[in-house]
């Protein structure tokens, strides 16, 4: 599973749940209903359609392909003209170390409902892992790199920690997550306060200081200006 | 997949799909589609819940069970009592000879309808392939081995490649599955006829001579009764 790169596949390709957040529209859920049956746990609401994304995906990495390559072959079936490039042919998972423990990060967010105190976060595999050529490639040649309004510290590091080298500053723009101290989406502000750090776009950009020149924020937001 | 196997499972649970002849009842097929969109073949309508089962038997082997633990492992979450025993925990896999070709048995069955005529078949992997203990056990212990109305070269054949050695002649009674002629149900006669057996409940005695004492035969067939 790749969530997030599904995501954004499906955005593209105009078949995004907007009201769940992840997965395909109009979803239905009946391998799950089995899964269920067989006594399996089914806190992660993976769709029958979604299941089929993921069954092929399977198939073309087990077949040799490096997931860009699956990605890039899947983005073409569904007629996406734009890259859609996951960070690493690696894999790479976000633990989540708690209150309650050391939870995968899909735990914590979905079973969990973010509700755990966050101590820190750790990426599993990271080490080992390397930016696939065609991201590096594409961060040269890009004009601008914009970094969405995402979680600084839960989406976008583990990201930061392998493409940072490959990043030129001035042509780095991000966009604050946070909008006159709340979160655009989800549990931003939460996390950046229990890891420590200023939950509100100054802290943001203080965040990023080293790899964006351009912090892009909220005219709400605009006393906060350096 | 197992589909045999899993018919199995599905009827003893209450859930085999009677009308298609394999998976489950009142299946979708939303996984399906997707794979349609993404360019997949699709002529095998493998349903939603179908693939939550498959999902958990993939997960349970590649965790080390053999498939042989996994089925039983199913089947006790689906409180069957029964004991569902695969002829083996190796992957044996029937490839059909044609006019038209080497093809997959399921490609021939179900994407070709059973029209191309038979030349020969092949099970492939069956010269690594051994009987699980379980199943040596169970025809060791059993008071008679019935053999169902099957098809005897398409379905019967491969188990008993692995199981004539352990099978004692005076316990097996099969069933024809040819009765008056016709058989049952599937390309039973035309198969028999295409690999120059006798497609008669006559040819279905001798086919199973060495390996059975008893054949059941429909009254419609005692004239042909030795």
């Amino acid at each position: 599973m790749s969530p997030d790169v599904d995501a954004i596949l499906y955005r593209l390709a105009g078949m995004f749940n907007e009201r769940s957040g992840f997965g395909v529209t109009d979803d239905t859920f009946h391998a799950l209903s089995m899964l269920h049956r067989l006594g399996e746990p089914t806190w992660f609401a993976l769709g029958d359609m979604d299941i089929g994304l993921h069954l092929l995906r399977s198939r073309l990495v087990h077949s040799g392909m490096r997931l860009t390559e699956a990605v890039a072959d899947i983005a073409h079936r569904l007629a996406i003209d734009a890259a859609v490039l996951p960070m690493s042919d690696e894999p790479v998972r976000t633990r989540v170390l708690t209150d309650d423990g050391d939870l995968a990060m899909q735990r914590w967010f979905v079973e969990q409902k973010c509700a755990p105190p966050v101590r820190s976060l750790r990426y599993e595999g990271i080490e080992a892992a390397q930016p696939a050529p065609e991201v590096v490639q594409a961060v040269h040649d890009a004009d601008a790199v914009v970094i969405g309004p995402s979680n600084p510290v839960l989406s976008i590091d583990p990201i930061l920690t392998l493409l940072a080298p490959h990043l030129d500053r001035r042509r780095v723009i991000v966009v604050s997550p946070i909008v006159g101290g709340r979160s655009l989406k989800g549990p931003t502000v939460e996390m950046l306060r229990d890891l420590g750090e200023e939950p509100t776009t100054t802290g943001v950009a203080k965040h990023y200081a080293r790899i964006a020149r351009t912090v892009v924020i909220d005219p709400v937001d605009s006393a906060t200006q350096a």
